[in-house]
């Protein structure tokens, strides 16, 4: 690979980290790269390429394929950075960069030496890894260990790795990391451990310059809590430490595992946190603020600009980490820098990200039934009592409750086109009966105090839809059912084209404006990774990684969990993936 | 999957065993089927489809793709049936049953249970098997650990099964079963373990119906002194035991793992027996019958009618199980029905299949050094002294072999041509220096008794030839040089159009006549598989397995051997081939 943006950039800025800084905002606009796991700094997962069309996309061809040698889930996608492509795999996370023109020869293969033991049987849904980042002539990878490595994308050599926190307790990492501007940060994953959520920013060369937590002391927050805003009022003092009974906040969740974003101009980045510690509720009295929170900060410090909490005091690891897509949309006719987010809770909510004003909440599943809807002005839930598991209390089996545990939505990335308005999101249309129970905390030890059982939303057999959603409204304007949960990241194209992939191990393209289907291959297996698609010689590729697996596949990767209750209960509602397709681990490349 | 044939063939016919018999038959010369390995009985993995030409092969085009969620090395290929494509994998020897009317979807899959520790580690190069057999409603596989098991084709269920030896002292299978009219033909594996070699037939119930030996005495090789010819001569009293010193025969390997063929007019079976244990030719002297030998046989009774020894006394491990094709061509001016076979000593040899008089013996590979020729009527070899390792003795590095231990061709089986009359040979252009050393039988260890290092042959740096053989002069009429010894079977269709694959990936579509390249296409993994051809809804499709594996990939199925003598030596020269693909298990179908 010749990086000869960086080379010119590195000539005429001084200062390294900014000239790679501006290499990076650079190499986004040109859309035959894909360099971050997104495509881009807004997380639109959208693409100005339009040599696939609607037209011709029904002669779309395989061009190469490639096995990563891993079996389990593949989640994220590759990089394509110029003549190279960087893939990815589940633990044991390795790093491959594969020649362009060379129909995807290895130029080197990365393997980290990670303990198995230590590792995988605390990785709560799957051994899957969101992908890679590029900055500044580095490949950024956070192996499941919780260690950051940051290789040479020239040659895959360790130009520096720091160790950030310790599978004995639980912690892990599944998160990409996001090289935002001279910054990498980084989450981290364990909510079902007990571990304290947090998000921590490195420069380009390994310094940690700030850590912030998702729960606890205003400072370990980088809260102020006069100036850090939640619903255009100032949080105040000890916002979290006021919701939760004790020290619980210490082993509290709020986990960062998430697609983070980034806008430059307001130098603020966006992201999730997960799910309060444990989920039984009844052990954890108060709102447990800021888990299930979204949060925009300052990217240069780290402080916290504004925070909202989604589901306060949740009951059924209706997990928030779900990415942040920043778009600029008129709302209730006044223009507004808007992040939008699809909560697992089934909202799909439209925030001003400059202010962190609540403007839309929605329900973008109809099934949702655990709240009647969001008041703007209170920005709270107009919940259902019948389904409050905590109201119901410990070991009562409540039923019915929608979405399932998994979410309307998990972490699978939806995709927003510019052209149509419109957000293309995969989800997931799945109830659940829940039971939780007192469960003590031990280090490294399970800390979910609850057992569930999933199944198809009322009315249907089918497990997922793939939805178009006008976030300015609120609104689904077309639905597609699908067998499965749809379990991949969607991709949209300056040509009106969406892509998105099965978990029975379709690659489909429908049109952006109806949803009709355009075309559709069988991948080698189910698909959880993300598509994205770059221009080579002058040829539009589109690339996807197959691998079943993932919360929703997780009875196809451990055969052995059989019950309703394993695998966190996914286990019953997927048993059919089994008749559909494999465990496999197959990039596949297509192309005109 | 409605199998009407053996419906309508079992109400016409009294003996079921017999109807099941001529449904085979009749459903190997149906090209929309590809009903045993070879796709017939000959061997000559030839299809009469021309769908896919020389003028539309560029055209062609993945059509849909398949996990088997098994990694290492995938030899063999898939059988079609009507509606239902059958697909096996390496250990644990899953087979699944895709719905071809439903882009591959699972219709059933058996998963045996076998003991890795047992098993695996006595396989000497790596966990493959060769794939499935169909007959009387019924699916064959022959189990790592011996046990050959019929699955009800409709369900997967187990109709019968047999544990046939014991992975305990050695003997492990990789090989096909072989369903030839009303039998089951199956072999051994374990060369390199001291395990004497054997065939065994079964009928379809499951009842074994004899066993013959390649050594010891004559009743146990269902050898008649009198009757059973080599050289047109009777091979005599005690032909086995007179070449053995003492009871060395016991363990004196000539297994018998490779493509079977059978001729219906002649009821007669052709396979060939493999390699004296040990590889150290100092420990057994004699000629060692009958391994290294081609063997004719009755079908019904078991009894041999001819055999022929390759390589008297073998010094270098040129295992004599590659194929045997029947073809009836006009040899020296005289029609023959021919035996075709390519042996591992880089001779091709051309033999009257009634008679086993030897008609042609040529060197396939020009490299070939340690003979100068065989004896037409004595069928003897002229060796070249200085590459004896028996002359030269134990603890000698004799170099410069040519070729080396994994032969000039090794299972990958070839493709022949009714059109064309020429042969598609897979091969390797590979030397090695070879150093025999004194080793103790122990049963269940390694019996090998020789290190060697292996590395192209001279004047080049390719590994392999792609080539088309005149049997019926002994000729080479083209070859293409490739980068990997090529380790994949070959197909030929009436459409004079030749496939195979290759180590780096590649399917590749040449012209049958002059071996220009017309098409190619990357795979997921390194292909050791062999390409077949069958059609559906009236489309002709390709399909092929890819996994690198096998001898030549030991080194990328086993990253921890790292040594020239590793991996039987073949790791050194095959080093390369991890910058070129990785490990995998998919299979990939095309069409236009």
């Amino acid at each position: 690979m010749k990086l000869k943006t960086l080379s010119i950039a590195m000539m005429t800025l001084a200062v390294p980290s900014l000239a790679a800084a501006d290499e990076l905002l650079q190499m986004q606009k040109d859309p035959n790269n894909w360099v971050m796991p997104a495509g881009n700094y807004n997380n639109q997962r959208y693409s100005e390429l339009t040599q696939i069309n609607k037209d011709n996309v029904k002669d779309l061809n395989m061009a190469w394929s490639f096995s990563t040698g891993v079996l389990r889930g593949h989640e994220g996608n590759s990089l394509v950075i110029g003549d190279t492509m960087y893939v990815h795999t589940p633990f044991p996370n390795l790093v491959f960069a594969l020649d362009l023109n060379n129909d995807g020869a290895i130029k080197w293969k990365y393997e980290p030496k990670q303990n198995y033991d230590e590792t995988v049987p605390v990785m709560c849904c799957d051994t899957v890894n969101r992908g890679l980042s590029y900055g500044d002539g580095k490949i950024f990878l956070n192996q499941a260990d919780t260690t950051l490595v940051a290789l040479d994308a020239e040659n895959g050599k360790v130009v520096w790795s720091d160790k950030r926190d310790d599978a004995k307790r639980g912690a892990t990492s599944t998160g990409a990391a996001f090289v935002f501007k001279d910054k990498v940060l980084v989450g981290i994953s364990g909510g079902e451990f007990g571990v304290r959520g947090y998000v921590q920013a490195y420069d380009l060369d390994g310094n940690v310059k700030y850590k912030a937590y998702s729960t606890g002391p205003d400072e370990e927050m980088l809260v102020d809590p006069n100036k850090t805003m939640s619903m255009l009022k100032p949080v105040g003092k000890d916002s979290s430490l006021k919701t939760w009974q004790g020290d619980q906040w210490k082993i509290g969740g709020g986990t960062t595992w998430g697609w983070y974003s980034y806008d430059p101009d307001l130098n603020m980045f966006y992201y999730g946190s997960g799910n309060p510690s444990t989920w039984n509720p009844v052990q954890r009295p108060g709102d447990n603020k800021w888990s299930m929170s979204l949060w925009g900060r300052d990217l240069d410090t780290g402080m916290a600009k504004w925070v909202y909490q989604m589901t306060p005091h949740d009951e059924w690891d209706y997990d928030g980490i779900n990415e942040v897509v920043l778009v600029d949309q008129k709302v209730k006719g006044k223009m507004h820098k808007t992040a939008v987010h699809f909560d697992r809770n089934g909202f799909g909510y439209t925030m001003d990200r400059v202010s962190g004003e609540l403007l839309v909440a929605e329900k973008f599943d109809p099934a949702v039934n655990w709240s009647n809807g969001v008041n703007l002005k209170t920005g709270l839930h107009d919940r259902v009592a019948k389904y409050s598991t905590a109201r119901n209390g410990e070991d009562v089996n409540t039923t019915g409750i929608c979405p399932a545990a998994l979410g309307s939505k998990d972490e699978q990335p939806s995709a927003y086109s510019p052209r149509t308005g419109l957000f293309y999101v995969p989800t997931n249309h799945v109830c659940m009966d829940y039971e939780p129970f007192e469960v003590e905390y031990v280090a490294g030890q399970p800390y979910v105090g609850a057992t569930l059982s999933m199944y198809p939303a009322p009315g249907g057999t089918h497990l997922g839809n793939f939805i178009a959603w006008d976030a300015r409204e609120g609104k689904i304007v077309w639905s597609n059912p699908e067998r499965f949960s749809v379990w991949s990241g969607a991709l949209a194209t300056a040509a009106d084209v969406v892509f998105y992939g099965t978990l029975e191990g379709y690659l489909k393209a429908v049109d952006a404006q109806t949803g009709r289907e355009l075309w559709r291959f069988k991948t080698p297996s189910g698909v959880i990774g993300n598509v994205n698609t770059y221009k080579h010689d002058g040829k539009q590729y589109i690339s996807v990684l197959s691998g079943v697996g993932g919360w929703a596949g997780i009875g196809m990767a451990i055969p052995s969990l059989e019950n309703e209750t394993d695998g966190l209960g996914a286990v019953g509602a997927y048993k059919s993936l089994s008749s559909w397709t494999n465990l496999g681990g197959v990039l596949s490349v297509f192309s005109l």
